[in-house]
């Protein structure tokens, strides 16, 4: 494959070439994993306009059609959108935890708009590493804003959250009490709340939910904001326009948070990666290749504890080294 | 510390000395870890017939009761239980996520049982390390249960499940629908479910909820048995150490998943040494510690892509090996 013309392609907003890209960093083989390395080297410049914001919240809260009405919006206002799909595939089946999800009939139409549904396999560390390249590929070809769609339990918000600079939960009108324990880690995580569904005729459920969430926010000494959303409706959308704006230029206490929050991220993206490489090369490296296969079968049949058998494995590199 | 004698006061069962080397563990003190490392290879003995239980359900559900309640049984039986306490630290103020719990007064003062709360603080990392650790010092002390009692927010699950031999999911009876939907990821991952506070006056709910669950689990083409507890009428424990027996007892199929889930996890736990002892080498050795900085820096401005640096820096590992 030809990564510098990729590259290019890339940074024109060729449509193809970007859809291209997601299929190369989303690939778990070898030859395509050095390949997206290349390109991700070659297209990587971080542009502090390019909005990354997670949307997340529990099946049926309306994450699609919220991100279906609000990027509407977006778009006519001029702006390019991508949407990120996230679903974890469950660590047992290996299936999805999803059910059918709502199509976005009008992004998915239009030319602006990029959207990319969750890969439908690999672990969770393969889709946060595919989540963040996918990020770069939409940065580098002009997107301005990002939407990670996750899907509400746990573990995906966690991978949100180490990519994004926004977190928008979205609530139900009607959430008991005991969700909201539940919920809680993942509560003090949002930057911003939408109470979504809050249709005309649910209004007194949803000013309850809001008030509830205030005081849930209150407790972790937060004053995130509350925004009533209806997407069938179209109302509230302009005030989470607002609030998001105001989130990304507000002053300099909110900026330094975000910035830190970004130097965290990266902090952990190298961790990351390194972990990877250094993988690899212990299982390919012939100094270590079969000393690495014996000792991973001492410790998965319990004879070795892993810590002795990690000592053992770094000791023989460096005394190669 | 005489690592030598702490080990072998440890497999003589001494309470103290499983005290210290609980603390040890969790120490993340350079020295420490060192004598952690030497204490577990010292110890290191899996045990068939120790079993690893994970307790874990949404707050309020009665975790710690049930543990009090049911280990109370096994104490008279003549067993040693253990009570491990997972409650991560929440990503964002560190703080607890979990109000005051429950004493568990009769475990705490009985010779029998070991009751530990959780480590205040630390990453998921430190604490999924820790608690593994503990669990191996349990197991040499000769305990015959030990129960991991989790939050029930996502990332305590996928930790302890990444140590346990059972998961055992805790619900209310009147859990509703919506509340259902952010749970099929932890359903899914639960070999026992038990209805917990499934008292005289709640039976009915109760039931509703058994089917609800045993729907639930057939969904994932899993027949988990569903148990109905009361803790404080105390029924429904017989059962449920029936259906424990049963599930560490029974026949080759069982038997097979669960030394499948071993291997796992063993794997799981090398992966995470190995990366653990290789970022700690590449921070000390004159060859990189100077370079590991620089790119760091790099990646953390976004100045360059951690694929990149990672690259960088396992090349120059190989060069001066």
């Amino acid at each position: 494959m030809n990564i510098t013309q990729l590259a290019e392609n890339i940074k024109a907003g060729d449509r193809r070439s970007i859809a291209k890209a997601l299929t190369l960093v989303e690939s778990e083989i070898e030859n395509d994993r050095l390949d997206a390395n290349k390109l991700v080297e070659r297209i990587y410049s971080p542009q502090k306009n390019c909005k990354k914001i997670a949307i997340s919240g529990v099946p049926g809260v309306g994450k699609s059609t919220l991100i279906e009405a609000f990027g509407s919006q977006l778009i006519k206002e001029g702006m390019k959108i991508a949407v990120l799909a996230v679903d974890p595939s469950s660590p047992v089946t290996g299936g999805s935890i999803l059910g059918d999800k709502t199509r976005m009939e009008t992004l998915s139409a239009s030319d602006m708009a990029f959207v990319r549904p969750s890969p439908s396999k690999g672990t969770m560390g393969g889709i946060t590493k595919s989540t963040r390249e996918a990020c770069i590929i939409f940065e580098a070809a002009g997107f301005d804003y990002i939407f990670i769609e996750t899907v509400g339990v746990g573990q995906s918000e966690t991978l949100a959250h180490s990519i994004v600079d926004c977190f928008i939960m979205l609530h139900l009108p009607n959430s008991g009490d005991e969700l909201q324990g539940i919920k809680k880690g993942i509560t003090e995580l949002a930057d911003l709340i939408v109470v979504h569904k809050a249709d005309k005729d649910n209004l007194t459920l949803a000013r309850a939910a809001k008030t509830e969430q205030l005081r849930a926010a209150s407790l972790y000494h937060k004053s995130t904001p509350v925004i009533l959303v209806s997407s069938t409706e179209k109302s509230g959308l302009e005030e989470l326009q607002i609030e998001i704006n105001k989130y990304f230029e507000s002053g300099d206490t909110t900026e330094s948070l975000r910035e830190n929050r970004r130097l965290q991220q990266n902090e952990l993206w190298f961790q990351e990666e390194l972990a990877e490489s250094f993988s690899k090369w212990i299982r390919q490296s012939p100094a270590t290749s079969d000393l690495y296969k014996n000792l991973l079968q001492d410790v998965i049949t319990g004879k070795k504890a892993a810590s002795t058998a990690a000592t053992k494995i770094i000791s023989t590199l460096r005394t190669a080294e």
